[in-house]
């Protein structure tokens, strides 16, 4: 039972699911690879898939194992670009070897009976949708980090435009991306909805570090948004020449009133 | 009352005035733009002055606005070279709104009454005056760094010599400009005196963190420097293309005998 | 008594001897340069010798003299590559005058019965010997770190090979250096030995911050190794321009059975 894959296909996959958990049960084989999680407090979501075709093997078995994806990231440093990753099972010890370069690794696996149960995406109608670059996105979202801890997009269906805002005690910043910005949207109706910064950007609270969902993708990805007022924001991309796929889903904070 | 003026020069400004205050009141309108700060410990005082031929556009009337410069500093961060920034004063609500790219702020400004009143930078006349490049100049005064909390500043007639130097309590650097660093050089007669390391080039001191009245400088301004035995260091340059016009003065630290 | 030397030379000498000790004592007159030290624990050694050939004068005397070698760091820092840096005794104030580019420093010496007596590097015969790449080296050292605190070195008469291996509570990481990573090996017999990674690739315990011996090598350095089972590592190699030679010798920490 054994796969091989690009470093920087697998380096993609452990970054993502880094913004949500430490350890995930990695469900690696004829299938490709698929991971999935929820944040300790339910309020960010990450699934994610690898078909078959991004790998240069992929074996006729299929093994789940859990692993500590910092030490993953860390046994995989060497590696980088193109470099063939190669991820063997070794049912007899519950351990995964990892073989690229000149470096041998073998990693002891987690029960993925002690892991969480990986969730299920629900399946929302959104009624804004559109696609934007993400670097555009994340800057957007960063500037309302200057003056609050939490985002606030309002969808204008008049205006075609969508407004990324930070409301502060005493200041407000607002960046607007209209049509050159969103080559494509839907916008159904007007939409306002306000999400946590820590968990779009990074950040820390109460002593929990988040990573940020936004912070691993390139910024010349294409980001799919999708949000309707007071839901969770939906977002998805593709890696790993169109073989990788991440939906992110994240909760909105229910405005005061 | 709405000024437009290129994100380089208001960077500018915004780094030589946190030098010396966090808060300070910005004098903009159809004279450009003036402002002036003295530190609470009255020891390092800035003044400066962009004219309106720096702008693109300086509008009808003057509005002085007490602004935190930490603040406006994060709010044009997504601004940079040229981008124009315009500035608006909005008297109901004693704020003001900050334009750039796709970016808008509402930043709320702070009663002018509220902020220490602006120095007057006294007339002196000096026996030492030079021009000499910031850098050149920066790493002569960094390098007394390494011994001592103090520079010293000794302009030698008959050498047409200023060494810089510090000294420590078993060792002694000394950095040596001659005509080849000062290419202008007035030396009415021998003076010698002493400055604050922390002012000059930063530092923390007493928990209060010092940014370093050099340290806003591009490393190939000219800056015009003056000074008397025991008397305030005085020193000038110029940006944005001669329109604005910065005067830092530098109290000295008697020397103990 | 002066020398005139390159600033890369000095700062090479300062930046390995750094790795064992803060002080040393310098020898330095008509033979070149030599200075050597063992670090306060007794398990790191340097010794360093620069013959004349890497200096731009010698002059004819030899002065012994202590210095701190983090102040002499900083005090060359303004001069790089080939700048004449030059370095006076005087016998008076049992002081050293460094002179570069436009900067010149008094810096006191410390008496050199006040430092620790300068190591013998013992003469011993190893049944494995290297040449190896330091960068490629370093990097397999620094594998171990991931998951311990100590790396092994096995070296396989058969396979011609040396596996540099981390043994971790659950994991473990191997590195194979094989022929293409090693040019010229003789192994004499088999042998494993165990080292601290604090002191080959640095770190900090119980409060002491390690530099690390491989830490200022160029990475493409050539090393050459030796060691026995469970004895000593040492390590040579050369720089400025062949004149510079250095020996790194490292006691091996024995493995618990």
């Amino acid at each position: 039972m054994t796969v091989i894959v690009r470093a920087e296909v697998l380096q993609q996959v452990i970054d993502q699911m880094l913004t949500v958990v430490d350890e995930a049960i990695f469900r690696i084989g004829y299938d490709g690879l698929a991971v999935a999680a929820v944040d300790p407090a339910n309020v960010g979501m990450v699934e994610l898939e690898v078909e078959p075709g991004a790998f240069e093997s992929v074996g006729d078995g299929m093994f789940p194992i859990g692993l500590n994806l910092q030490r993953l990231d860390d046994y995989i440093d060497g590696a980088s670009g193109a470099d063939p990753v190669t991820l063997s099972y070794q049912p007899e010890t519950r351990s995964i070897s990892i073989e690229h370069t000149n470096v041998e690794v073998e990693m002891a696996g987690i029960d993925p009976d002690a892991i969480r149960d990986e969730p299920d995406i629900p399946d929302l109608d959104h009624s804004v949708d559109f696609t934007v670059n993400a670097g555009v996105f994340r800057d957007s979202v960063e500037n309302a980090e200057l003056v609050s801890d939490h985002v606030e997009f309002e969808a204008a269906v008049d205006d075609k435009e969508l407004v990324v805002s930070g409301n502060g005690d005493t200041d407000k910043i607002e960046t607007v991306l209209g049509p050159d910005e969103l080559p494509e949207a839907n916008f159904d109706s007007d939409a306002t909805s306000m999400y946590s910064l820590a968990y779009l950007v990074g950040g820390s609270k109460k002593g929990t570090k988040y990573k940020g969902l936004l912070k691993p993708l390139s910024a010349d990805t294409d980001l799919q948004v999708e949000f309707s007022e007071e839901h969770p924001i939906q977002m998805h991309y593709e890696f790993a020449d169109g073989f990788g796929h991440v939906t992110v889903l994240l909760a909105p904070r229910i405005q005061k009133r």
